[in-house]
This record gives C-alpha cells, structure tokens and sequence, in this order.
C-alpha cells in the first residue's frame, strides 16, 4: 500500500504541483480506499511528509573510488530530485512558496540530505582530496543551483551541461 | 506614461506573477487609461515585451577597474533582476512554465543580455584576465543559479551569499 500511495503522490505532485495532491486525487489514482490512507496518515501533510522523506532519503553516494566521480553521482541525484521527484509544478511552488505547508515539508525533508552531502565533502577535504577551506555548503548550493539557472535560462536541462557543470565544479572543488 | 505603465507592470509582475499582469489591472494600477495603453501596445505581449526589455536591459558592468570587482557587479546585477524584477512569482512562472507567453518574452529579453555577459567574460579570458579555456556560457548559468539554489534551499538568499558565492565562483574562474 506504502509504495502505491508513494507512486500516486508523486505523480500528482509531477504533474500539477502540490495543489494536486489532495486525498481525494491521491485515493483515486493509487486505488487505496480513503479510509486506509486516513488510518496511516493522518492528514495530507503527513502523507507528504512520508512520501518527500522516502522520496528523497539519503546521499546515495557511494563510499569509495574517485572523488570526481562521487561528485556526479551527487549532481545527478541532485538534479533528479529536482527534475524527477519535484517536477517543475512543484519546483515552482518551493520557488514561489504558493504552498507554504508543502515548502516547509520538503525543506525539512530536504535537510537531512544536504547535512550527509555537506558531510561527506568535508570530509574529502580533511582527507585532502578535495580543495583546502572549501566552502562545502556553499558548494551544494551551486550544485543545486547547476541545475536550476540552466532551467530558468533554456527551460530544460540539456544533454552536455551534467558534463559541463561538473567540469565547472570540478575545477572549484578539486585539490589546489 | 511609459515609465508609469513600467512601474506598475513590474509591480504587479513582483506581487502576483504574470497571471496579475492584464491590461485592466495595469490600467488600474498605472492611472493610465486602458485606450492610452492599447495605442501604444497592441497586447499584453507588446507591454509585457516592452517592460522585460527595459527592465532587463544590458550588462551594466564598468569597462574599467578589477576583473573581480566586475564580476561581483554582474552577480548583484543578475540576482537583482530576479529578486526585484522578476520576484518569488515570476520566477515560479518560468519555473513551472506555468504562462508559456510570458515564458517566451522573458528569455526573449534575457537573451542579448546573457549574450553580452558571455562576450564580456570571454573578452577578460583572451585578454588573459580569467582562467584559459573557461566555459563562459556555463558560468553565466551557474551565477544565475547561486541565487536559485539558495532560493530552493532557504527560502531567502542570506545577506552572506553574495560574498560566499563569488569566492566559489572566483576560484574557477580566476586566471590558472
């Protein structure tokens, strides 16, 4: 039932943003009865709440091997959850706070994500593997913010700029 | 009358997005009679195209003085144009494409400005003020995209960004 209703809110978050995921919409598309979703979730919030934490989880970065190579599985996961889980309905609603209940929802989801990932490039740059004093939030930011000046400038993300903002990034992040 | 049909354009645009921009509120809001308004713009497109091209403009970056300094100013410059010109509304529209119109008549004003920005970069990489080989067209997308990705993460863009983002942003693109 958890990965039907996940998959529904998703959808309908894709498609038209937060303003369409309501319990009515969710209970049709997931085929979940109302009630069984009100017995797990109390409300609307809660049910977005489940779904943004499972949705966007943790740094999937994986442990070992280049560190350059680390940094992209970070962007592409990154810019996934912009360009996947969000969607540009509901990017646009974090850009506008159109629904401040679900702003609120997916930066407290968001947090736990961004903390790892800080996490994990500071301790590249203890061990020396990436530049001395880098400003590791700040660098999340831009990787994030990668994704998005490419969207607001061509409305799309094209094929070569993965390539070409991590060759950005890079030049930024690596040991001096 | 053009700087009050500017003005209130703009103002509207800040408040509610393009959605608020119709030539009756404009009309409301500007004092200007809706007759005065239409002999001089067809449409909303020719207003709204007439206002983004103003308000938008070109690079403001002085000619002379530290390549730093300059890039510093075209930061403040692209930041302020989607805080202040476009704002949380505007910025959600083109997001989420939510008024393909509006859309189209933004990045058609954007464009001879990204254009000169880049020409400008690419000028201080051959006169050997910036790093050989830089991506200019890419950094451009990445400035754009500091402001965003603070915008995404916090909600606001913190006083001290500004300062952080052109340290990370001088590091690739200071001269090797």
């Amino acid at each position: 039932m958890d990965q039907r209703l996940n998959a529904a809110v998703l959808a309908l978050l894709h498609e038209g943003g937060p303003g369409a995921v309501t319990m009515d919409r969710v209970a049709a598309a997931s085929g979940v009865a109302k009630t069984s979703i009100y017995r797990r979730h109390a409300n609307r919030g809660q049910l977005l709440a489940a779904v943004l934490a499972t949705a966007i989880g943790l740094p999937d970065v994986p442990e070992e091997g280049e560190v350059r190579d680390k940094i992209r599985f970070a962007l592409e996961q990154a810019w996934h959850q912009m360009d996947v889980v969000l969607g540009p309905g509901g990017l646009a609603a974090i850009v506008g706070d159109t629904d401040p209940e679900f702003t609120g929802l997916f930066r407290a989801a968001l947090q736990p994500y961004v903390d790892a990932l800080v996490r994990r490039i500071r301790d590249d740059v203890d061990a020396g593997l990436l530049r001395e004093g880098l400003d590791a939030d700040g660098v999340v930011s831009l990787m994030v913010g990668a994704h998005l000046g490419e969207l607001v400038r061509h409305g799309e993300v094209q094929p070569g700029w993965m390539d070409r903002a991590l060759e950005l990034l890079w030049v930024l992040m690596a040991p001096g």
